[in-house]
């Protein structure tokens, strides 16, 4: 299949491009970038020499509806929030299928978008053609998509740890709380004084504390599942490594979970069978917790439980690769549930340790 | 004043050498070592090479209480936990000022001490000698003392951002969430594989969970602040930086608190005030959070607040370095205070940026 | 084929595992520990939960030459230096073929060996058997070999940046410096002090200056391609990364490289040309020069090269993943070239960037 | 004294700022800065909050020589190449004393100035007011200079080092090879792609091979020190740290030095001798060598020696915190100078370790 790439310049495109690699059905037939065209993508990314023999053409193009639907089937955008809204509409009426990594049309409610993201609310697609895909729980309509909306790198990792208890009414809707912690590639290739080197070495720090653009789709995404207005406390941080996020995650053990005496071997048990036939999400034994080294490079969730019957709550730890789960794995994950394909193809490597 | 310090090769006994070289009332007279006796400081820490004109021998000396008795007036002992509990009696019995930044003597209850330390509970020094003190809150008692149980890094930390809430029930004492991140400086200068460079960089872990030694550390401080039986759910992590610690604490907005409808400025005009005499604790401005890079090297703590009015929580951000606040810093800084110094003498650098 | 790995425990050995996962022709039949005998893998690298789908029985072995002889074709030793030469002979006799990841039999000077490694030298493996493999230059003796004595991640980056300067006579042989720069997985997964986090962040440093046992190895080499008694100035250095090494490397134009008035421009085209049927050896265009981030996880060496007319010398950088082409890469890139397969079978992949 | 600090916003500057809180002599009456007229400095950067009781007005003021002349005596300017210049000669006429931490004034040579710059030559300032000052080597001038133009961090480490080999004949003026890594921190604070987080993180290269423009200061130095045309090979490379400079340094032994058998404990002892008298460098005993992290946060240099009798080479090694002894700390040790003050005043600080 051909597939084409907007935004490939920035980290998640090349990430895409990383994995595309090694996928047996794809070929990548278009290169899309916004401010530098004509340019030949070796020159901007050196690392690339000699290693594009999936690439047909490796020059940078304009991003044009026509040529793109000319040369491709598929398409993955990978561009700043507020820029693939205008796109998306146009390929998909072009008859491409799509995956949208960027945040443009996660929220279905506009209010929240135009909130959270400071940004007017794009045009929604329609239900028909498919929406937000986190593969693990929307499997379904994702193999039935002409369009998704890949989650966000935080939403990933919080949502593949809370769900299991909130869909078993093992915590409480109320009070859950969300600490997460990210590498600086998810701020992008951007030049900012707050990701120079001398700026995040030996510090870490929260950001966007009650304001993060996630917020909101993690809440649509539990209320869903729950069939109720549920809010979280989410508090991102921002930690000295390039690669990662992990997540602790913490909520108050309900009546029932209290009264079947839940300990933490039966949450991992739960988990375990809960997971069972997710390829991509692993279960820690009791005692043990994950560690983003242990997913790096990968399109693997790691997922640690542990309850503390002091306090009655529940502390849930997840790592993803913030790059690959959180965003350019997931979208081949996705693209591989979209064509019929196995949904580890091309996406199946072990962590690089150390 | 003459001091001595046992334990002086660890990391916790060069950075008390580092800030008395500068303290104006020190000649240091004694540095004692259990395993690298006769051994001249500079071969172990060729850093000090030239610079340790504050003390007068700086070969590396056996632990002798007589031999301390007779150079020193005051001592620190920076030890491994079960170590200290039985050189600090005898150095009281000798007439000596005593601060232990180690955990021997922070747990007043001999149970809890025994559960959490896995080690049987010493003695108790009697109350009326001193007993544990976090300078902000214990001031009069410090300054009366023979004897500090110096606080542990994370209770340091939390402590100085949970105390001015609990103290005017602005949140519930029940469900409080403390998810802190450290530096690997606090796990002490010891060979160990998860410590390793290749094993800690590009990651982040939570260890411990429901199981550090810091938590009843951290309840017995806020319950005798509160009057009540407190518990907290804490949660420790290991980050790729040496020197830090980021402790984000949740709490529930009491019913009081909502009804004083109270705001994140208003909380932080409270946290100023609460705190405006204290030379070592900064508030953030509405808006802005501590990054732990903004105390490096120093005593400081730096705290942000924010009211999450969506879900009725507060969230408290504390930056301290462990090594010196949450350690030689604090400890200095309660010498200044038994000793009737200006409490800044000597710890009043500002930090290392970038 | 099945293969076994002897020392699988230590970084060199799970890089050898995350590599043959992906290869088409391999089983791993045996995986052989030393200290952790009837443990299963995943219990020492978690990471590794799930993925194991390449090898046969995930339990470690004691290193036992019968039953490694009756599970297995094919043999990778990465173990501690003066240990694999005990193995080495009694796996050749049991007919395996074997590559040696140590430094045991690299250099064929008793003499050397013994001043450099300070152990007693082995018994060299007989020429026929076949020895030092550095597969770009080595191929046609690889070809035929039962053993290859698999080249250090030092005298890789080395060998492959000088030799054709040598070779052609460009550079003196005297006054060659060599300023290597290396990350900590180079020094392993023992616990020492020298490589704790705290250690080694924010640092940088020399080490074995004019003592590295490298050298030989780096000057057995380089004489046996000029045929001249060759000496280099070889100075390392750790940094504070994990993986790659960079090799800055200074000779003197020769007056014959000097009357040809060679440029850095032509000197960009010689290697090229040197290179062109070398799938892992990428040549930087003028200007240009390697950063180990654009080989990470990778079997490649990037090269640039410049020629400082104002001091006549020539400066060529080097840059290798220490535990791919420095190590556990050019082990299965050996192993292919011996068993006929195409030479990148299983190593090619995409460096990780960012 | 009343001191005033032009580009006091950029590392450079408020690295001096950090240093003169503890100088008991100064007052710093006046900040300016080229973009943030107006502001408040903590505004801009917060860890300063409450720290600056040695600074009369924090609020950044427009560069207007008048209002300078009017509150202060000296003057540091920390600027980016091509700027200083135009300031320096105003400053000077209203009859200020005046040390510039930039390149503008270091190079006598117009045409190299040029060159290497890629800017035209300021006029330069006459040599009866003072110039280019290491302290360690032109003190006598820099104490009755009323301008120095401040070394470069990477010659400074780069001179301290050869000197003494040079001033002594023992080793060669010809191909001197400079292998030269330093922190982030040296391309301070302005936002770029290349000094983002993600770019540095595991990764090392070198840059500006041939060309990086403290080759010319290098030269000129050391061709001063031995009245002899001298030029150098320097490579500087980038390492994943944000403070420090280690500078490997490579000369060929000459005639007379082999003749004298000189050994490595011989060097070192020369080497103590020669330094004997300086506060700030330190000479490592045989067989030990310098970290950056041994003088993290000082103005010390730390230098260790090696002769390679099997090549005849000597290898010297320097570190230096390039934002201390390369620019600030060097800056106010030339200021207690030129003030007659002793000349550790103020910047006699032990390193941060760990």
């Amino acid at each position: 299949m051909k597939v084409g790439i907007i935004g490939v310049t920035g980290y998640g495109g090349i990430e895409l491009l990383r994995w595309l690699k090694g996928h047996p059905h794809i070929k990548v037939a278009y290169l899309g970038s916004h401010s530098q065209v004509g340019i030949d993508l070796v020159d901007v990314y050196p690392h690339l020499e000699g290693q594009l023999s999936h690439v047909i053409d490796t020059e940078l193009k304009a991003i044009d509806m026509d040529l793109i639907a000319s040369s491709c089937e598929f398409v993955f955008l990978s561009l700043p929030s507020g820029v693939s809204s205008q796109w998306v509409p146009q390929l998909l009426e072009r008859g491409l299928k799509v995956v949208d990594l960027g945040g443009d049309f996660r929220l279905r409610d506009a209010e929240a978008h135009e909130k959270w993201y400071k940004k007017t609310a794009p045009d929604r697609i329609s239900q028909s053609k498919g929406i937000y895909g986190l593969t693990e729980f929307h499997r379904e309509k994702i193999a039935n998509a002409e369009f998704i909306s890949n989650p966000g790198c935080y939403p990933t990792s919080v949502s593949l740890g809370l769900a299991p208890l909130l869909l078993h009414d093992f915590i409480e809707t109320k009070g859950i709380i969300i600490d997460a912690k990210s590498g600086t590639s998810g701020a992008g290739r951007a030049a900012a004084v707050g990701t120079l080197f001398s700026e995040v070495q030996e510090s870490i720090h929260a950001y966007k504390i009650g304001e993060h653009q996630h917020t909101p789709e993690i809440e649509q995404f539990l209320s869903d599942l729950t069939n109720k207005e549920l809010r979280v406390t989410f508090t991102p941080h921002l930690v000295p490594m390039t690669r990662g996020i992990l997540s602790t995650m913490y909520g108050q053990l309900t009546d029932k979970a209290k009264a079947a005496g839940i300990t933490t071997e039966g949450l991992v048990d739960f988990y375990r069978e809960f997971y069972a036939k997710e390829k991509f999400v692993r279960i820690h034994k009791s005692g043990q917790f994950p560690k983003t080294k242990l997913v790096y490079g990968t399109n693997f969730c790691n997922i640690g439980v542990y309850v503390d019957s002091r306090t009655d709550q529940v502390v849930v730890v997840s790592a993803i690769d913030n790059m690959v789960k959180g965003a350019a794995g997931q979208a081949i994950q996705n693209m591989n549930v979209m064509c019929g394909w196995e949904e580890a193809t091309g996406i199946d490597l072990l962590p690089l340790i150390p």
